[in-house]
């Protein structure tokens, strides 16, 4: 945030930056929270065209208008390439958002969400209800934690683990290590699946290829698909899918899709299979760590 | 161009505003050129972080570092789908970088391009070779003038028409209009295909709504394809498809890509295949319009 939000005054903008020399700017009209947590600032405002937005350290984690795309290709490639997810864990996403999309699931009977900081669990209970209100949900366990400590300790295993995290700096930076993976690794079941936030290929190719790197020395298989994130810059963002023997395409059943009657606004069988077809670019960077999709 | 770019001074960025709530900003290094044609201000910067950038009318058009990107997509898609394509009427695109593109194929044998503002040319001649310098390309026939009175007039036909414009404001916007289309259909041999800039379906949803009603009042076969602009507010943007019959996925023979032996750094088949899996928020607003791929 370059620009901090200033609660009275004529005209404002909140600029996020990227690389020093690109950035993109929202207008807002009111802060609506702002405060600093022992992990990092936390914003919650609203803007004009984007509805309500959260940021963490002064850069765009969500907002209200465009949050479905994020947490439908978070959640529902991984959860539709699973035969039959029951347990989901999601480390980060304190917004709610992919916690929203897990629980859509009828199969799912446990979604245990690990946040750091309960600021962002808090401030999006109190202002971004469109994902948080989920959280409520009996099936849910909202665990305020160190998700590397998680991984580390749990006894209980998952189906799909989700790692809804931000960019691998501030508080996030060791979900992008190799132990954090390992462990993630032993806490999944035999047809267990991994997707995380997996970055810009344009801005931060060479981060995605460390994480890639990473999950193909732990996991059989490991792909990326990408989605476009109308308020991150540049707008093209990925996931990273890495799983114990399930591929991501040849796995998929479309008629599940149709089957499960669920209306999505980003999602569909069609859009799942088109989002592993990745840009020549993005495919020369990584084709040492790409599996079969 | 919210800014003026200031020739001296300290830090200088260039913004881009979108429905007066969501900017995008380029640091910039140098103002190469500006100058106001009858049609629109023309501007060619040195960016910090995207090489050179074309503007018209302060609208981001190109920028070096992503415009292969926009050329490979609004070009390999039809001229794959067509089998033998010959002859390539651009009309826009005064960058060069559609030509460019177009050239790359073995079988086109001519290509007009058909710009309004020759200002446009001539700074890209001058200051952005990389997609300009094609032009001076024997296959290649550069016309001054007016797409929409040219394909009035012309008794030339077309295997593909590639109409590479701006936003509909300006000089483009008769580009948008249904006689302009009805007499691209009639330049368009027997198994024609027409593509078109189609806006962001995020940010403009209403204005490919139109687009694509006008097209589908004049052609057996109407789609819509997406593709991820890292220069364009929001980063999700389309090209529309409309063909006299042939259809854009049935169509494409993966093999020929292939054979072509051509090293892209977009493109792929499976990136072609990819692109016409649009979103469902997309598929709703757009259904009736659209043809089977």
């Amino acid at each position: 945030m370059d620009d901090k939000p200033k609660p009275n005054g004529g005209e404002q903008w909140i600029e996020e930056r990227f690389w020093d020399y690109f950035a993109t700017r929202f207008k807002i009209k009111k802060v609506l929270f702002s405060g600093k947590s022992p992990y990092q600032k936390v914003d919650v405002l609203e803007t004009e065209g984007h509805g309500r937005m959260l940021l963490n350290d002064g850069l765009v984690m969500i907002t209200e208008r465009d949050e479905f795309v994020y947490h439908e290709m978070i959640v529902h490639v991984p959860l539709f390439v699973h035969p039959e997810p029951r347990r989901v864990l999601v480390i980060g996403g304190g917004d709610g958002g992919t916690v929203r999309e897990v629980l859509r699931h009828k199969t799912v009977d446990r979604c245990v969400l690990v946040e750091i900081d309960d600021m962002v669990v808090d401030a999006c209970r109190q202002f971004i209800p469109q994902t948080a209100s989920c959280l409520d949900d009996p099936r849910v366990t909202v665990t305020i934690g160190d998700g590397v400590e998680f991984v580390a300790k749990t006894q209980e295993k998952f189906d799909v683990v989700i790692v809804d995290s931000t960019d691998p700096i501030g508080p996030a930076t060791p979900l992008f290590g190799p132990e954090f993976y390992g462990n993630v690794k032993k806490t999944l079941t035999d047809k267990g699946i991994v997707v995380s936030q997996g970055e810009s290929a344009f801005y931060a190719g060479d981060t995605q290829k460390a994480l890639l790197r990473i999950l193909a020395g732990l996991f059989d298989r490991v792909n990326l698909y990408n989605y476009t994130n109308m308020s991150y810059p540049g707008g093209l963002w990925s996931f990273t899918f890495a799983s114990r023997g399930l591929r991501p395409v040849w796995d998929l059943e479309p008629e599940r899709v149709q089957k499960s009657g669920l209306d999505f606004q980003y999602y569909s069988a069609d859009v799942h299979r088109g989002a592993f077809a990745i840009p020549a670019f993005m495919r020369k960077n990584l084709a040492e760590f790409l599996s079969e999709v």
